[in-house]
């Protein structure tokens, strides 16, 4: 969890066969290393392996700089593809807002209060109207006005920004401007957005107004990858909040809002923790 | 609760104006009866007002038959839609099945415990798979099967059946086969599905499999009112059950069992205890 | 909802008698008020009433200041404990925090988001821990060290600051001091608190720790009025997380401090908006 | 999971120690055998590791009838406790009922289904109450009527019925009688209980009635193992349902029959298919 820990993640993407875990295993076992934490799974239908294993390497026969060539041979032979990746190393998050502070009043409040091993090193917007949030946390807040005519040289500027601040991934805290593909492209897996419905359910814009003409007893959020089709990346998390007829659609907003920040905030510390692999635009989000 | 009481429920649906609860109440007071329950709800969006009344005339002034005719005048005052239930009449409930036995079973465990104050004078079906269960019950078991040729006769010969056993309502538990306008038509408001699936998304057939395909880390299932519409009458009882990756399309059908059964239920009772007004296509369920 | 509208809150308690609730609106009706939410309910076990009414008087026949004298002869008739508030008057909301930033950092967004109709003055601890929390929305902070030698002293202080400011209620946002009887009684059922387990279970110091250990599959928290018992005052609102054998005591304390949050939230919200009815260490709290 | 297939179970507990996944995994993979299901966890509190390995041995170099013998070096190596488990056995489970019909009903229709891999032999019951419902499906039901000075002798019988009938596990639904020491050390681990409360909260008889004078908002049932301290033992499974001060004590009876059902059957299945270590009074229920 601390930068102290050697803890390294491992995540494995294969077609299933015999003696994966063996051999992953037993190659960790002959460095010396310890695993910390290893959880698999096996997707029956698609004949696929998955697998995140947690190690550490201390005092162990390999330095974790010559890992990747050793483990290169165990790789090869069940065609796998992996990742390795240093969970001590703190990731740089951006954080896209638009004019609803719940989510970034709530993911700024966790990473000040040091739930998440992450920096912020900006948001941005394309409006004015939380620069106050950011600022009171510190944050560099730029702001990008977004038409139809601007939207190409905008993002330009939005991506040498992410760029220069060398940013790791970004978050959609409900940002209401649709990404192009080249923005997307560069951030595969890497920009994660927050739905305020159950999708597949009321995918595209006023979600709360739609579940309410639908006269729905449930209403949710989702948190997912963002792709070039709107709304249909990998769902990373969803949670859902019980309504009634009671409940007008500011009242549906007022309780979905808190179902949005939490359901953001734990597929932030899934993608922080390495903890996901998508397949099949789906994901393995492991525990 | 028991055929005893002589509690009656009015159900009331009109335009929202100054007064009403005020003019019903002291109506009921008038004739010196007694409230036991009492829920109102304003759809301010609508303008409208919806009542749900619970109260008793023992020892009152007038005879619950001439209730209606007193009643009038108040009705017509504030232009109501209203309906005088007697809760201690026993309905008699058609359960339609396929091949699924989980709703069924669970359905004729609680009448036959006594949880419902309702009567189940038939089964009907459009195979022979759950003949069992239901004579397992000593409820008598009809199978009409259905092809698209002998749909239109067959459906001549079950609204016959259920109207010779005086049916009230019909519930659709796991049925397969799509009603057809005129069947629907005849139990408006009165029949009641279980659809398997967190409506409107995934509605139609296989919505496990459609659930899985998506990735979703949420399913759920969706008790609704059949209209004319496949899947899209007014929902009463919605709930859910967390999956993940590990989950199959065999695990998600299995867990959504259980949801199922218990949404179905509850629906059931909201209806036997006359606590649903329908208003468009959206349900007030009283509590 | 906002200041502008003259709504005004009616909250009623007394043995349930025919005729209660038509006595009142027809109370309201002649008045020309104009009823904009009841919600009543009768606890048979105590065979007692109770009820929530919003109504507006604008255009009536008597000014608000009038109400509480021309309605005294309905209350003696049904003695009732009866009450009128008006949500439009802005509370006076002091927060009282010890080392854990989550709730305040929780609470003071959503003040600061004016997601409630309330002020907070102030905030108060018993260590200096979060007075950056308490700055950073510039909110004064004021720190009374509490030891059992000056405890009295300390209290006596901290109730003068409160009165000062004209403090309406206090929230105990995981402050880790238990308060004495005499400052308790300054605030009758306007003193929440959240405790960070599902009550009765694991009432006391470190809840998460004791879940742990008796190996329970969810966890909850509690939000109640404080009485002179410790953890045992009447319960507003409780909510859970699932657990397992994979959550760590660290693990369950993170997934508990989301809960707690909204948990909270919600509590005060009901105060906020006089939902709430204390009667006989229970509450009715209005949907 | 049917019996052509010829899986095994293996579940290991025993310190944590470097190696251990990699010795096992590497044990099967000499076998030629396949991993069909991996997981562990480590409790780093008890610094103990925790494994359920399914795996098939078909083609493999050692018959399974061998596979004990040839584990015993590395089981011996890590101080393993472990268990080969045949899922394709079909267990014995006798219940034990009252009065309450809900949990039985349920069960037997699961059997029925074929949802899960187990026999029912016999019903037993210190009342009558309940014989039509397990002659409803066909299975032996037995009375043993239980006062004090009858105890010892009764349950002697029952325990002689339960070998006789081969009896695996023991599921008492909501069977209102207490075991003695002896009858529990006979069954350890392999008697399964459903408390209607959300243990440790309201153990001990009438838990609804207490929860509704604590005036909770949520209510709960616990599945545990039986051990010798009444409602203590290691805790299966637990869900919630939320209920408010509408609900009457009979409401929440009603309410919790539902979550006592679904709460136990989760528990059920995950015993028949050998998912449960034990280990300090806490369950390890893998998934």
């Amino acid at each position: 969890m601390s930068a102290a820990s050697s803890t390294m993640v491992l995540l494995v993407s294969c077609p299933d066969r015999q003696g994966i875990v063996a051999a992953v295993t037993d190659f960790i076992a002959r460095l010396h290393g310890n695993i910390v934490d290893l959880e698999q799974h096996v997707a029956r239908e698609d004949q696929r392996f998955f697998m995140r294993l947690e190690f550490e390497l201390e005092g162990g026969t390999v330095p974790i700089e010559e890992f990747p060539r050793a483990f290169q041979p165990v790789a090869e032979r069940f065609e796998m593809e992996w990742d390795l990746r240093d969970p001590s190393r703190r990731q740089r998050m951006a954080i896209a807002v638009t004019r609803e502070p719940h989510c970034l009043y709530d993911i700024l409040a966790r990473c000040r209060s040091g739930e998440w091993n992450v920096e912020v090193p900006l948001v941005f917007a394309n409006r004015e109207d939380l620069r106050h949030v950011a600022e009171q946390f510190g944050v560099p807040f730029y702001v990008f006005p977004i038409t139809p005519e601007t939207r190409e040289a905008q993002e330009r500027c939005e991506l040498e920004l992410l760029e220069r601040e060398r940013v790791d991934f970004v978050v959609l805290a409900r940002y209401m401007q649709i990404l192009s593909p080249q923005f997307i492209r560069r951030y595969p897996n890497r920009i994660i957005n927050i739905h305020h419905s159950f999708l597949p359910a009321f995918a595209g814009p006023r979600p709360y107004h739609a579940a309410f003409e639908r006269g729905v007893k449930i209403i949710g959020a989702t948190s997912h990858y963002v792709t070039e089709v709107l709304d249909d990346g990998p769902i990373i998390e969803q949670d859902v909040v019980r309504v009634s007829h009671r409940d007008s659609v500011e009242d549906m907003i007022r309780k979905g809002r808190d179902n949005e920040k939490v359901v953001l905030a734990r597929a932030i510390r899934a993608h922080i923790e390495h903890r996901i692999i998508v397949y099949r635009n789906r994901t393995v989000v492991f525990h």
